[in-house]
């Protein structure tokens, strides 16, 4: 499948609940980190810089998952995002972990650019838009 | 609006990230937290006993959540679940969380029950089939 | 026992672990939420006031902590909190979580007030100064 | 500094409260994490191993923490173990978060092994005894 960005998660004690599968708030914090990841790694805007310096913020919108099969402690989780729609101060991805036996959870994600003085949407800087095009032209590389 | 439970959460200093407002993840720890008061004081089934000593899972299948508005620390948040659709071992929820200005959350929760020996799907048993018809019923009264 | 604020809380599904007790970050957790409960109903003080409005900041400096025994999910914990020591800008608290078979965990933390523009130690504010005498004058009548 | 083990954790957005600097209790998830790499990785005996299938426990009977300096949003913490004392079921722990600026949190922490059937301690099985002293040996070897 073609990707904008990936990495690898593992499932931590932490992460698991008495039933001892992982605890879907846990899903969610993976989720952010994943996003953090992205920005920080392949984008090369930190959110540290973007949301802490910068004052721009990446709220999420809308966020849909299915939660397909249980992950337990110890498992590791391939973690793909992909751009679904790329547009002028939002985007859509799809996002999967996924085990051994499968996809464990997909997400579609639709972000928003804001300002966190007014909390209101804004287009994507330039530098994160032009960042976010090269992402997309390389995931649609990894397509063929 | 006819609901099946409703209860208020305290937007607290540690759900708020540096922008000021609720980091999302802790939005679906209060979501589940939310679920284990419905079934511990409505429906007479806490999760302790209904998944720690009968071994029946309650997973989420399905989780679809649109981010209408931002919560700051200090914020009420009003919770609403309102049962959508009840099957023999399913069940989708509609839950608000609401602030002052309006909907701040919504959600659309798929439950299902499981044995947790298997973690496969299973009827809901007796009793807990007896108390959500309960609940939908006491829900469809608010409603006239 | 003499105290200045006490309340109950719920050991939740969310708090557990693999092992079914409370995994110890989550004891951190309540123990800032019964900080933060002690500021608003107690002192009158909330924390989006004093930390959000305010910029007084109310990090904790040292805690030291006993784990005596395992909680379960489903318990009620008694949560008590003793001031020990009131200083011009920082106190030392005794707390205690107690279960049915004793205390479960037992803190002693010290809290230091600072500026949030710079994160220096300050003296306390002087309506927050007479909360705490009051509250540390209404545990030592508790005492008699 | 002499040590049995050591990593780096990056500061996330997760761990930061409205403050902008990490809120405590997510330093003891990072802790609980550094303790589970260090089994995983220096030990050969992950958790889901020695806890999920083999029924050992490994709680926290008491953690004295000294919070020295605040950590904001994208700061790297260096993190080292220091074995400071290990005994027949039990073992004292020396643990620093260090930052650019010096240490920023210093923890002392007991662990005690433990039956997970029952939650009494228990001598530390043979191949976990053995892995300690090891990493206990490479750490003085560290110090000359």
């Amino acid at each position: 499948m073609s990707f904008a960005f990936q990495r690898e998660q593992l499932v931590r004690f932490g992460h698991c609940d008495p039933a001892g599968i992982v605890f879907y708030p846990r899903y969610f914090e993976m989720l952010n980190e994943l996003i953090e990841d992205w920005f920080a790694r392949d984008l090369g805007l930190p959110f540290d810089v973007l949301i802490g310096q910068r004052q721009v913020g990446m709220p999420t919108a809308q966020l849909d998952t299915r939660f397909l099969r249980v992950s337990r402690h110890g498992d590791r989780l391939v973690q793909t995002i992909r751009i679904e729609r790329l547009g002028g101060g939002s985007m859509t991805l799809r996002i999967a972990f996924d085990g051994a036996d499968g996809t464990r959870v997909e997400f579609t994600q639709v972000l928003v650019c804001t300002s966190l003085a007014t909390h209101k949407p804004q287009a994507f800087p330039a530098d994160l838009r032009a960042a976010l095009e090269r992402s997309l032209a390389a995931q649609q590389e990894t397509n063929t």
